[in-house]
């Protein structure tokens, strides 16, 4: 077998005895992307190989003459959402991804936010205004409610925080779970009754904006709004004016793989926070990710893959 | 009974059901107070009074004269810790205080604080330098040691936080609590064991600067040092060499009563946050603070004072 493994690091990515391994059953090459790869590029390195391991830096949207040019029997991703890539347009390629890697960090990020907006002290950190007197006071979490969009690994996490935190947990998922200190609901009543409402759902194709104007009518005034999953979910325009109109008290979101220039009508607000796609971003998260991805490349070479698209994971 | 109360909102300060029971006992009368008053123009006020009703804002140090020619029989306070009064100074003198209106408040803030400063966040809010491959990644919560300093009603609180954030708890405190979840440890097993400490105890005359150089060198490299309490416990020299020398990954200060002069030094630091005083700052804290400061006066007013000052707490 013969593959080639992108990322920034090259061969620092794995450890001496991940490298054995993989090397003791392919002929591995490294390529070290250190800015986004152009297709033709991409296709040059990738088209004489078996297999190949790519980030999302390292991938460029490839023709569908490229693709069908391709040799390769496998391609292996390090993230959980795969949608950058595009699975649905490779047939008959193994594609693996490596799930849950993040989850506590998401989750850990996820409550950050909340804190953090519930209470305006970005405000302060941004203006090193001090001036306790100038400012409104905060709401505390205890005593409220909170709307959980998502039950998944994420979702689930946050359930317990929240349910820590002495808050009342409303549900909304397509599927029926039962969870310890979450009450299931329909969309409709969690939109109606939360507090803080935080968003946990993969992107697919058919839900991009699907926090949109409709959506937010239904909030409770002065509603408090997270969304640490792809901010493709909602529709920005909707969510200004949600923060004009009240309905939305605050609004924070981590930025995933968009430009910053998508959310400039929303930074001028106050009570809207960016983040730079930090959610996920920890040196324990980047540990299970670059095991994970070890896992999943080399079970594939010893013939037992795991973790392999099956286009219901998107 | 003659009484005067002091607060920013006068007569607005207290419902009209809680305004009708204190004019019931007493003759009262509303000082409003807008910026800090001195203290000539305090003691004219209050002097003529069996009891005040004083905010940290209301209050002069008043010389040992002008505390000596007082009448008053009872100083209601509105606030937890009371060393901005300096109640020893006052002999013969019921002083109220309000007891733990704000600990659900301060231990939401403390997580906060111990969550922004785990994943930098802080300096993505102040510069909006949205790169994520320009910032390095942050550290999970679970798995890690969480040392509290002070077990009382906030410490607690925060160490329920912490177990169900799956982290490890060392308290310590000078008496001998039995809590669930938490390992009560010695000063020194907290300080070398913990990767993040924080400090919820009350100031007094023999406390300031108790978080010093000798203390600080005890840690581990890069511990996270959080404090929603007094900053008067910490030597902010000692703090500044700790993130120097990086015994300190990063440090977090609720400011208190002090300026914010004394803290700019540290300003410059991008792992140093400052907030301004806000920990116990919500809605429904004030709403704690206001009732329990009505039922102060009133039980006192009605013949049986309660949350009196007995020398120990301070």
């Amino acid at each position: 077998m013969k593959g080639v493994i992108f990322s920034a690091k090259g061969k620092n990515t794995f450890s001496n005895k991940q490298l054995n391994l993989l090397t003791s059953l392919s002929e591995i090459t490294f390529y070290e992307v250190k800015s986004q790869l152009d297709s033709q590029k991409l296709f040059e390195v990738i088209q004489d190989n078996d297999f190949a391991a790519l980030t999302p830096r390292s991938y460029s949207r490839l023709s569908k003459e490229q693709i069908q040019a391709l040799r390769l029997k496998a391609i292996h991703l390090p993230t959980t959402g795969i949608h950058w890539f595009e699975p649905e347009r490779f047939n008959n390629i193994d594609i693996s991804f490596v799930p849950n890697f993040s989850s506590i960090a998401c989750a850990e990020f996820t409550w950050s936010l909340i804190l953090l907006m519930i209470r305006s002290h970005q405000s302060f950190l941004s203006s090193y205004n001090l001036d306790l007197h100038a400012s409104k006071p905060g709401i505390e979490l205890a005593g409220k409610t909170l709307g959980i969009w998502g039950l998944g690994n994420i979702g689930k996490r946050v359930a317990k925080y929240a349910n820590c935190f002495e808050m009342e947990v409303l549900g909304y998922d397509k599927e029926n779970k039962e969870i310890n200190g979450v009450k299931q609901v329909s969309l409709e009543e969690m939109l109606e009754k939360s507090d803080i409402i935080t968003i946990h759902i993969p992107i697919n194709k058919s839900n991009h904006k699907i926090i949109n104007k409709e959506i937010i009518d239904k909030l409770k005034e002065k509603t408090v709004l997270i969304n640490t999953s792809r901010p493709k979910l909602m529709d920005y325009k909707a969510l200004e004016e949600g923060l004009k109109n009240s309905k939305l008290k605050a609004v924070a979101i981590d930025k995933g793989y968009e430009t910053q220039d998508k959310f400039r009508h929303l930074l001028k607000y106050d009570n809207f926070v960016l983040t730079p796609h930090i959610s996920w971003y920890t040196r324990e998260s980047i540990e299970r990710e670059i095991n994970g991805w070890f896992e999943n490349i080399y079970s594939w070479l010893a013939g037992k893959p795991i973790n392999i698209y099956n286009g219901q994971y998107y």
